[in-house]
Formats: C-alpha cells, structure tokens, sequence
C-alpha cells in the first residue's frame, strides 16, 4: 500500500444531522434555515458530498442530535439553553419524520451511526471518538447543520481530540447569515484545517 | 433541606448489565456465571437492594452492554479481546430475550438507562458521566454483572472521573471464584470507598 | 447547613488564561486586545470578580493554556490552525514573564491550578473537570481572555460536560468588536446560563 | 511508504511510573515489590525494552503518576481509597529523588511526557489521548509499574479508547504474586492484545 491508500483509509465523511426537521420542506427548523440553505444550495451540495464519499469508498459517520423522547430533561438539575430549548420544540422527536434521517442521507451498510448527542458536539458523551479511532481515521471532511451550533461544537471538538479538520462551507446552513458568518469566517478557521466548497472537495475526494 | 436530603440527593444506584444472557435460566452466559451467582445468592441480593434504593428514591441508572447487532466489528480495524469474544458469542443480541433485561429489573419510569458501551466500562464512550452530573450525583451504589470485567471496569473509571463507589459485594458474580476474589479483594479496594454486604447497604439506603 | 450553603459550595469562579501576553502592558497579545479590553474596563473588571469571589469563599480554578516549551509541537504529524499559531507566536512561552500570571491575579493557597491545555478548552485533555467534581463544583462563574477562543471553547465544553455557567460579558476581551460579538452575541447565550456584567456577578456573589 | 512503514509509525513504546521511589533501592514502595521484581528481573527488562524501542526509533511516550505537592487532596470533598493512600505515603514526592524518573530511564528530546494522573490510569484526565493521536499511534507496548493498579488501569483504558495493547509480562512488577496473577492472568487477557516476554518483544521490536 502506498501513500494514497493510506490517505483514503485515515479519512471519513462526517454528517451532522441530516434530519428532516432540518432540511425537509415541512421540517420543524426548516423555515428557519430554509434562507441560507436555499441560499448556498446547502441540501444539494451536501448530497454530492455524500455522493462523492461513497463513490470512493470513504467511510461515512453520522453525528445526530438526540431525538427527543418522552421523560428526557424531566429529572435534570442541571440544564443549559440549548437544551432547553430543544426540550420545548421536540425537534427530531423519536419515532416521528421529523426525527427521520433525509430519505437521501439515509445511511448504508458500512456507514457508522454513533450514539446521539445531548447538547451540540457529535463527540461529546458519545463513541464518536472510539468509532473514529477503531476505523484509523485522522482526518474528517464535515458537512451538516447547523454551523454555529452542533456543527462548530463537533469540529472544535474534533480539533481538541487531535483530528484534522476540512469543513464544506456550502454544505451547511444557518438560521441567519450572520451566524454564518460568525462560524464560517471567526470561529472555524482557528479549528478546521481548511474550509473548502463542495466543488472542491468532491475534487479532491476523487483524487484521494 | 439539610444535610441527610443532600446526601440522598447525590447518591444513586448504578446497575450493571441484568441481562437474561447473565442472570436468567437460560441465558447464554448464566451457566458460566452459576456456580458464583447461586454460592453468594446474587440476582435476590441484586433485587432487594433494587428495591430498597427504589423505596427510598434512589435515583436509579443502568449502565448496558452493548447489545450486538449485526454488522457490529466487522470494519473495525483496531479490536480487543473482550470486544472479539462478545463478537463472537454474540452475547446480548438486541432484540433476543438474552438481550432484554431479566424482568425484575426492568427500568421504571424516572430511571435513566445511558448508552450502551463498547468494551467494559460503563463510563467510556457513553453519556453516564455527564447523566451523573446532570442529576448532581457524587456517589454510587453499584450491583450487577460480572466482576472482573464491566463492574470492576465501571468502578475503576468513576474513580477515575471523581466519583465515590459503594459496591454491594454479594450482588455481583463472577465465573470463578478466582476472578471474584481478584476483583473484590485484590483491585476493588483501591477504588471503592466502602464494600458491603447487601443486607448492610439496604440498612443504608434506609437511614438516607 | 441550608440551601445557601450548598448554592455557595457548588458554584467556583473559573479564570482563563490571565497571563501578561494577553493583559499586561508590553505582553506579546496586548496590542490586539487593548482595544476591546480598553473599552469594556476588562482588567479591572476582572480584578474585582476575583477579588469578590474570595471574600466570599468561593473556591477559584485557573484553567491555563498550554505555556510554550521548546520541542512542543515539532513531532507532531496532525495539527491545527489555532496550535499552529500559537507554535509560530511562542505566547505564553514557559520560564518568561509573558508566561506569567499577571501579578494580581497569582494563584492563591486553596486554588486550583489545573493541567495547561493544547487548544483552546480548558477541559479537554486536562484534569478540569476532575478537579471540579472533587470539590462538588457544579456551578461555574467564568472571566478571562479571549472570548472567542478559549473562552467560548471552555464554557461549549462546560455545557457538553454537565455544568451551568455565568458568563461575566465585561470581564472578558478580544482582538476585535466582532468576535466579542460573534461570541456573547450569538454562541454563548446557547450554553451560558446567564450573561451578566462583573457589576451584576459581584452583586450576586456577595449574596451567596 | 511501505506497510512496515506503517506498522512501526503507528506502534510506540508507553512507560509507566518509573519512579525512583518504585524501583531503586532506598525508593519509597522499592521494598514491596522487590520480590516480584527480582524473581522477574523486571528493571533490567524495562531497560532493555526502552533501549530497544530507541534503537528501532519508535516513539517513547511517559505516564506518570501525581507527584505528591503541598496542598494536593486537602480541599477534596470526594476523594477514594488510592488517592488517599499516596496522600499518606507521599509516593513520587516532586522535589525529591524518590519522585525522580530512574535515571537509566530519562527521558530523552522527542520522547513525550504527558500530564501526571491522580488516580492509576495514565490517560484520565490527562493528554495522554491527545499526544498518541498527535503522533499517530494506534499500538502501544507497554512496561512499569506495578501491574495491578497503574499498568492495568492503562491498558483498560487504552482498549476502551481504542487503542490494542501489548503488555510486556516480565517488564512489570507488583507487591505480592497473588496481584501479578490478578493482573497478568485474569484481567489484562481481556484488554490486552497480546501479553509477552521482554525477549519476545525485543525481537518483535527489532524486525518493525
């Protein structure tokens, strides 16, 4: 095995999200988002990510939020915004579509979903890490929602646990283009090693 | 509130793995584990304390075993033993009998079942720290299942996190007496604050 | 003891990074900040929640960024943007005054000083929340520099761990008006519990 | 690059407490484990297994214990069995000779020295993690001391991060057999890949 090899195998696809609730017409965040991912053709960037991935066998990872369920933050002391707001919109509710992966994310056999989250970061409380590291990957390519929330929290994780990061900047959304901005241009650049297009990237995923 | 309320508030009852594969008639591993689990009445010892942090409103958690499911390990690059002899064995099968929990000790309303674990430990790529924290828990009472591998793995780590132990000694089991006596008198007293008979603890969680 | 004397034994003032580069006159970062830092009376304000938080009693933890020490960085095949700067910078460098807590706020006999940080969290790879857990700390008071990195970073991951943070908007700066916005404008207020002025928190603090 | 290439980049050598006061004459605990380290020939071991591992360029990675300072553990509300004790011995006093890493054991430039532990594994609450998936390692051989609690500790924790283990068998030493035995032959089979002799690792070593 060569270089390259090496390359392709120590790399993976990261989704954050892709739930319905998200980025389907219908979902309960989507009238929220729909502004700046219409925008920057984010859906449909993030389907030729996803595409591009799995056509040169790279593995893929889901990072999800967790789906709300019944009984959840109930017994809690302890809560932060985020989760309270979570708490009072259900969003990616258990069992319901909003909660329901994008029929086109869907995942694969081969593909690793992890454990869900409970506040923004993929990593966080999860096997993301150990899921990473079983499979040899040092490298992650990150596309999903939303930026400033769980798709900077799992990206500055990532760059604190000793993964080298390139971010899809049109392949994720935001409620306003300020926050975008907020995550794309001051945050991400200390973070994520580089920050690219989905046209670039699917380039280089073919070159890999 | 005084003190006895902040002692019962932060101390809850951790229970490890009451899979029917351990603790039933039948289970796959409950002939290995038979000879230890009846000698030191385990599974009763096991459900009264149960019962009596349930009496006393223990804040009651369940720290699993992943339970296997097809596909699991099979793109791992990077495997150790214990993972290789649960794939093999294919012990706690989701959706099998020998993956439900024995029904005694199914969870109740208000209970707090984490992410199900990779290898030993309950605490390791799971969200039972922070489901800790969340509920202000500083000390844990633990039962379950088996000795020298999840329970002393769990034990290990929420000595390792900050956390105080209680471990019920005949409410766990072994398959030798061997592994029983490494774990309770050779590894656990480093790591355990206190080690207790049953009878001894349900008089605790009484007097909290 | 009653509900106060728990509130007060819970909570702990956390400093980040009040190292001379960043807010001494002549540090290697001063010249960015002092604009910001100027405005918003940062230094001062930061003394006076110190000082505030001990009278009180309230136990105080620094969390420091990693001081540079010649080889640091050098093996490493995998870095990021925000460690490669720091590498080129040397700020912070270990055995010089940059390096050095700035006088008025030296660590006390009683304080915390937890393990430096690569990044930009102070829990991630360090003994932060082990230290916090071992004093029962479940409430955090947050100052220090600057806000979009290490700052944010500490109080994300204070969020994903468990704890519920005040966030002091004054006590805290940053090398432009925009990034102090992105930061308590648009990330924070998501994981802080509370943002509030030092005028606010030392209100507060005194009646714990 | 070629596979073994790979291999050996991927492969580091990770002592553990190699403290004056665990294994010179006149050091603290010497006493108590020179039994088990003479009949091993467990220091010699160590020594040739390092030598080795330089001589191959693999990567030498430190895990060490908290050397005991003033003021440690006083302030704990939670503390447990193992703190307690080396709060009492004052084991690997910084400052001290006893608290010195053997001289024959020095760390050399290159080699990394993570944050000092506070309980028995060398990755909680430490970088440890973080240096090895800097350096990009994936396989750890591991030697020092002493078996039962800071080496076993270890290697739990490296397989539940990921990591594959081998233990070197004759390179470690502990207070009575009974606790190798514990170690080596009940415990360690299961998160260890492979448990081997000094001379069978220094051949493998030779030919990575």
């Amino acid at each position: 095995m060569g270089d390259k090899t090496h390359a392709k195998e120590m790399t993976a696809l990261l989704v954050i999200d892709p739930y319905n609730d998200f980025i389907s017409e219908g979902g309960k965040l989507w009238d929220r988002i729909k502004g700046v991912a219409e925008g920057n053709h984010c859906v449909p960037n993030m389907l030729r990510v996803l595409q591009a991935a799995r056509k040169a066998s790279l593995r893929v990872f889901y990072a999800l939020h967790r789906r709300y369920r019944p009984g959840d933050y109930e017994t809690w002391t302890y809560i932060v915004p985020v989760q309270r707001a979570g708490w009072l919109s259900k969003a990616f509710e258990n069992g319901t579509w909003g909660g329901d992966i994008r029929s086109e994310f869907a995942p694969q056999p081969g593909d690793i979903v992890v454990q869900e989250h409970w506040c923004s970061s993929g990593f966080a409380n999860t096997d993301l890490d150990l899921q990473l590291k079983k499979h040899g990957i040092h490298k992650l390519i990150v596309i999903g929602l939303i930026a400033h929330t769980c798709v900077e929290a799992t990206v500055r994780f990532a760059a604190e646990l000793g993964y080298e990061v390139t971010m899809v900047k049109d392949a994720t959304a935001d409620y306003s283009d300020e926050m975008m901005h907020a995550s794309l241009h001051i945050n991400l650049p200390n973070y994520a090693n580089s920050l690219v297009t989905a046209d670039q990237v699917v380039d280089t995923i073919g070159d890999l």
